[in-house]
């Protein structure tokens, strides 16, 4: 086990101390047991009380494949409750490589001054940076590297330093580019209060994490890595196109939420589908399979060329085109792809600044489908802290407030992904009951709803969805404790073996005797120990239910709302 | 009794109902009743679901002294909470003599248009008025008096139309200005949503209001009267210096939240006193006693004119002078008078626009005390619809979390009025119960903390709050509901005949035989059925706390924080 990095912004110390109570917790159950306890539900999320805290998981550092999320948690600006969000990138393991299992930022400094701190084996530094403000992401990233040559960092834009709610926090990806976001909730807004510009992890000659029995770790190592690599959605569809190959899926489900969440279908789905995505990167000299984080077999990801084969981003995702495209009725890829480069250099939720762009679009700012003036919104207003881009940074709830638009998809304050509840219920569970607002990552129905993982439960009926939902989430926040990519849930949910392989990793790691059940046990752990803070902060049921035009407006082309009950949502926590 | 009319903005379709299930109820007690029982918690409140009730109080449109408030009740866009807001002017009175125990607007229209309601003894019209778009109150009363002679008038400006959250809704005062504002909790925004410019009242050859007993009422009425002739503060102290008279009481209580309630005393508190205006007042021709309703024996407001000697604004009340004086660092009063006019005009909250403006100071908008750029906010910016006059609109909440400000002094989501908790912690325990969200009104513990009325609470211990918050809530609901000015409540609490009066003129009215439990119990049941609503809208008592900094940041001049325990306000709803 690895130690707590404690830095205090306030009075610039630092200090090193033993897990304690928090022995055997790593990713999201570390996170969200440090705020549960810590942090006081009622406090400012911008103010000196809160804490943001990064957690590489409990297999991070590891040769466990895909393990090298990196989880960040605090109390949300965006939502008021618990947050967790994490990201790929390369540092997690670094992280994890120099023995700390959570680095915890306390406190807001006593002056306006912008710093770094710096984290190598030998020392943690808090160094002024005065220099990096208002600078993007990528060029943050370029003068940091250039410095400090090859190290992980955590990195915030001119929207986190705006303390935006709809801020991320980046991590630089195995070339270097600051493409990684823990993104949703405004994560970006707490380290801009702390006046931390990034976070720089050197782990030149770090110990490294320890394995118990080394033998038995490569033995189930392995055997996770096949597991990953013979299911059809991990070693085939994700690899091939990319989380984007869900355009088409999705649109033909009648679940890809189109011009704000008014219609299913998106009629121009076909010119930014993964189909579509993965031409134009062979087309142009991209990469269509590219890993997030050191280690990762199932290389989602992707380098996306403009048409003069030059790079203008990566990891343009399922979730960023739908919420550019489909949802802004914006049906050109480059077009996408350059708003998501923007939300990676500025700082964004490219879900909730696509989310509050759509609901700016419903209440007459500009029209549906504007790329241009979407494109200003960000690269001119947004970066340059104008009154409309506080708006937009604010994200979609505050939109739709100051335009009084009635029709905004969020719950718990945040908007909704890329999925539809009325045209698939099971992700509105999910959406409704999650600790962390709408967030698909919480507990993702898709699997079981459309791509028939772990079973099939019909989409369109209310039956049986709370049962799944809950099941997911408590898997979820399992495997967000481990630091392994959500997808690696697909093979699990379909495999014995591969979820043997988890546990079995960490028993061989730690020296535990881990059981099926006792994964489980943490998974419910986190999400009840999630809750309780939520409910100490003042939610309540009434928190887990989809907003109102959602029950009351049929969504083409099945002509359903969401129809899972009140009462049958409240069952949700019953375990 | 008097009947409900009800008025669907969505079929443009009238009808007229017998009380029903509401016999009994008037004014906030009758507002509060419709929405608790009509309108769905969760529902949008700006959406077709949300009701807007216009009430007069029981003893409305008799001859008792200062009855004639007006009383709105809907879903606060605000606060998202029940809200009952009222206004003095000439319209309650007329609405009772037409028979008329409530108005109850509903649906949201099909079209864009704009549209005004027309009402008198033999009709009520739906009227398209697209020519009124966009127009100030000012004008909107002018034209209509021009169009319909005698009439009242209830009407939104430019900030009502685009559904802004600090929305306000106007009533036509005896010069026939728009003066008199519902102003918290947005109700002007419900009335946009409802596609409503104004409502006419004419009450030309109406019956009026019916009185069982004549010689009774007259008896109990004289009684009434003198009882607020002859106490100190409805009788010489509020018709001598009107509600501005509290600037130099409270700040000499260290209780004048100054710069966005950083301090307790302003320097320049004598600049913009009650002295001062009244001086004002005297020099140039305007009033410094008038009455804001017929019949209103106290006279606390006025007619503020300008340097030349033309008329300015009207009703330039304690709150207005606060919330743009001190709390703006603004210390000319001609420029707070320039505010209020504008708030009136566009049909603004005083306090919830005021308390923006300070907290967009602290945000870095603007420096305080910059009146200019205020002026401009309103006239131009809130005015013509930009992004920042958007988000001052929206109020206090809003604004900060567009500019990441943690000092943000609002209870469920509404600014707090002219008293700081910190030195007179009563009000306080008002702020943070009150149904409403932050609000003076709902239980004026300045009275007893402060002004000695009622007895005596120490303002700056936490001893007996919560009891004297809790008798004040429940003697104001009740008040609330007959129709009379809160300023009523003075010599209610000091004169017992003057108590009495009020259910003696109630049942010679009403041919009843209430007891001053009665009352009593009328208030509790207002007050718990506002609280049900509330709860069923997802509130807790984690909502019943004043926000963060109030806790840790101690005020000057006494250095105090609020110090009523979270356990001592849980105790407030047991009764």
């Amino acid at each position: 086990m690895g130690k707590i990095l404690r830095i205090n912004m306030n009075d610039l110390t630092v200090k090193t101390e033993e897990l304690g109570e928090y022995a055997g917790l790593g990713g999201r159950a570390l996170t969200s047991s440090i705020i549960a306890k810590e942090v006081p539900p009622l406090c400012h999320p911008l103010g000196p009380n809160n804490k943001l805290v990064a957690s590489p998981g409990l297999l991070t550092g590891t040769t466990a494949a895909s393990s090298g999320r990196c989880h960040f948690g605090c109390k949300s600006p965006l939502t008021g409750g618990i947050k967790e969000g994490n990201a790929g990138g390369v540092v997690s393991q670094k992280i994890a490589h120099l023995g700390y299992s959570a680095i915890v930022l306390e406190g807001v400094p006593k002056d306006d001054k912008l710093r770094i701190v710096y984290i190598n084996k030998d020392k943690v530094e808090i160094l002024l940076a005065d220099e990096l403000k208002g600078m993007g992401n990528y060029e943050t990233v370029a003068k940091l590297r250039e410095k400090y040559g090859k190290v992980g960092i955590i990195s915030i834009g001119p929207a986190g330093e705006q303390k935006l709610n709809a801020a991320s926090i980046a991590v630089n990806d195995m070339d270097n580019r600051p493409t990684r976001h823990a993104a949703r909730g405004g994560q970006g807004a707490v380290m801009g209060s702390k006046g931390l510009k990034a976070i720089v992890v050197d782990d030149t000659g770090a110990a490294g994490v320890e394995i118990k029995d080394k033998d038995e770790f490569k033995k189930w190592a392995k055997i996770f890595t096949d597991g990953l690599l013979k299911h059809p959605v991990t070693g085939e569809g994700l690899p091939t196109y990319g989380t984007a190959v869900l355009i088409n899926i999705i649109n033909e489900a009648g679940g890809l939420p189109t011009r704000n969440f008014s219609s299913g279908q998106f009629e121009h789905a076909a010119n930014i589908s993964g189909e579509q995505l993965t031409e134009n990167c062979k087309d142009r000299g991209g990469k269509e399979t590219h890993a997030c984080s050191p280690g990762c077999v199932i290389r989602c990801s992707n380098v996306y060329n403009d048409k003069d084969g030059n790079y203008l981003t990566s990891g343009l995702e399922y979730e960023t085109i739908w919420a550019f495209g489909a949802n802004c009725n914006i049906d050109d890829l480059d077009m996408v792809a350059r708003l998501d480069r923007l939300c990676d250099d500025i700082g964004l939720d490219t879900i909730e600044t696509g989310g509050a762009i759509a609901v700016a679009m419903e209440g007459g700012l500009l029209p549906f489908g504007d790329w241009d003036r979407a494109i200003k919104l960000l690269d001119e207003d947004i970066r340059n802290a104008t009154p409309i881009g506080k708006i937009i940074g604010s994200g979609a709830v505050v939109t739709g407030r100051v335009f009084g638009v009635t029709r905004v998809p969020a719950v718990k304050g945040q908007n909704m992904p890329a999925y539809d509840p009325r045209a698939i219920q099971g992700i509105g569970v999910t959406y409704a009951t999650s600790t962390m607002g709408a967030d698909h990552t919480a507990g993702y129905a898709i699997a079981t709803n459309i791509m028939k993982v772990g079973g099939y439960v019909d989409p369109l009926k209310p039956e049986g969805q709370v049962e799944l939902s809950r099941n997911l989430q408590i898997a979820t926040a399992a495997l967000d404790s481990t630091g392994l990519c959500l997808f690696t849930a697909f093979p699990v949910l379909d495999q014995p073996e591969t979820f043997e392989a988890i546990y079995r990793m960490l028993n061989a790691q730690y020296g535990l005797n881990l059981t099926g059940d006792d994964v489980t046990e943490l998974g419910k752990n986190v999400l009840k120990t999630e809750k309780d803070f939520n409910t100490r902060a003042g939610f309540t049921n009434k928190d887990d239910r989809l907003p109102e035009f959602m029950y009351q407006e049929a969504l083409a082309p099945h002509n359903q709302v969401f129809m899972v009950k009140d009462e049958e949502l409240d069952e949700f926590w019953n375990f």
